[in-house]
């Protein structure tokens, strides 16, 4: 059997009772190391995720867990899969199961191999990002805001957060994340030297959306536009701050601290109840602050 | 300390480990028992919520778990709140705290009287909906489809899930549950009396929207239109359908089996990944089938 284990947001202990049990139950098990990290069991030095912490609470032994980078899990699913239809293999994914393309690729081809498949889910940002206060069924399509590159500065979640606007709804806007990555130097010259990891924060993301409001000017993320930076949902060092994004810009970055950092724009119309959880979390001095 | 506890989908196990440790600690425990419920803590005969096998799993006294209906979270959240500041009070969710406004209400009731707030959280049908292959960031926003009644038969979702084609979104409909009501002779007459619990099966959703698309006829949701069936998601007994609005009308009951039932609208541009995992669960003979 391949278990999909979501460990959800914030630490270990965020693994449900039904995932632990699984997980202890296998005798391989891996962990998504490259669409998220477990908050709390990184590194502080490499950014890298850090297996033991896991181990540890799971009861299992120490090296049991396998990082699985992007090679391994679209490259060679099979060295994940094999002898699954005799010893049970756990896949672990920060969040839910589901969150990424990537892992029903996996599962299609567990069930292609005639391999019984349990997916076991969890919290992820998209349903956890009710604790900013915007209520969940505003909000509209996800964005993703990658990292821009020298040549290579994309907008198309410019439009996107503009046709929720239309709609009166809420944005979540996913941060980039790096992990594992060549340069294009290294991964042109065949090398496998890899970057530290990168996790984009509340404030770059803030910077590019501003770039792209100044260059197509509709009005949809400027500078005084409300937004909500989260950060480490889920985690006892989670924060959350509501404030404009000129004013995220200018923060400073111990104002969020560590990765992952995620980003909410509110549609045009903040319900009253909703309004008033965001003024829990309202930036000190800021212009949206009711007091 | 109040803690706000998501119990996830499915059943007593998918409890996550922080927050069972969290119920343990408590000295009150209640459980939200009229937005949601617990699949397999409920009364086979009477469809309402049992606390007996939540008693056992959290190992706490039986009798613990106090029913929270909506005149006792809205009218009397007081009671709950009492003494919180001196003893752990915990109160379950089904899904993620932050699922219901009304949760978002005992929270910062919570807040303004002083008492430190613990939100944990746990997976809900807004991302558990992965399941049935849809991505997650093809979402557009969720609607709820209410019972209708003699009188009152709303359409507003209609317009909802038409906005949601037109940017190439999926659409998630909540679909209606009515715990401990009464109805509206008893409610003008005073009388404490409750209706049986009411939980809206895809079959009853189906043939709503098509009576709306009979009558507004803007080819969003008609007989042809695919849709996706989801019961019990996260239960041993879950079960995804894919076919079309007018086979399900047309299927029988005990395909789709118990509540708790959502549907799903798919965009207009399903992407091939997404296909081959619908197609695991296509309904025998639809004509959606590829085989």
């Amino acid at each position: 059997m391949l278990f999909l284990v979501g460990l959800g947001l914030g630490d270990e202990k965020d693994i449900t009772v039904k995932g632990l049990e699984a997980v202890q139950s296998c005798k391989r098990v891996y962990l998504d190391a490259y669409t998220s990290i477990v908050i709390g069991c990184r590194n502080e030095a490499t950014g890298a995720p850090e297996t033991a912490p896991l181990e540890s609470f799971y009861g299992i032994a120490p090296g049991t867990i396998v990082l699985a980078d992007r090679e391994l899990v679209e490259q060679k699913a099979d060295q994940i899969l094999a002898g699954a239809t005799e010893a049970n293999i756990a896949f672990l994914v920060v969040g839910d199961p589901f969150g990424a393309t990537t892992h029903t690729d996996l599962f299609l081809r567990a069930i292609k191999q005639n391999i019984p498949v349990k997916v076991i889910h969890n919290t992820s940002i998209v349903n956890g990002v009710g604790a900013c206060g915007l209520q969940l069924y505003s909000f509209g399509a996800i964005v993703t805001i990658p990292f821009f590159t020298d040549r290579w500065r994309p907008d198309s979640f410019y439009a996107k957060i503009e046709s929720n606007q239309t709609l009166k709804l809420h944005t979540l806007c996913l941060l980039d994340i790096r992990v594992k990555e060549q340069s294009e130097q290294d991964l042109l010259a065949g090398r496998r030297v890899y970057e530290q990891p990168r996790f984009m924060t509340v404030r770059q993301a803030a910077a590019q959306l501003l770039e792209v409001e100044a260059k197509l000017k509709r009005n949809v993320c400027g500078p005084d536009s409300p937004a909500v930076a989260i950060a480490r949902l889920g985690a006892d060092s989670q924060r959350i701050v509501f404030g404009t994004l000129g004013e995220f810009v200018d923060a400073y970055d111990e104002l969020f601290g560590a990765p992952l950092h995620s980003l909410v724009l509110p549609g045009p119309e903040i319900h009253e109840l909703e309004m008033e959880m965001l003024q829990l979390n309202i930036l000190p001095g800021s212009k949206l602050s009711k007091n």
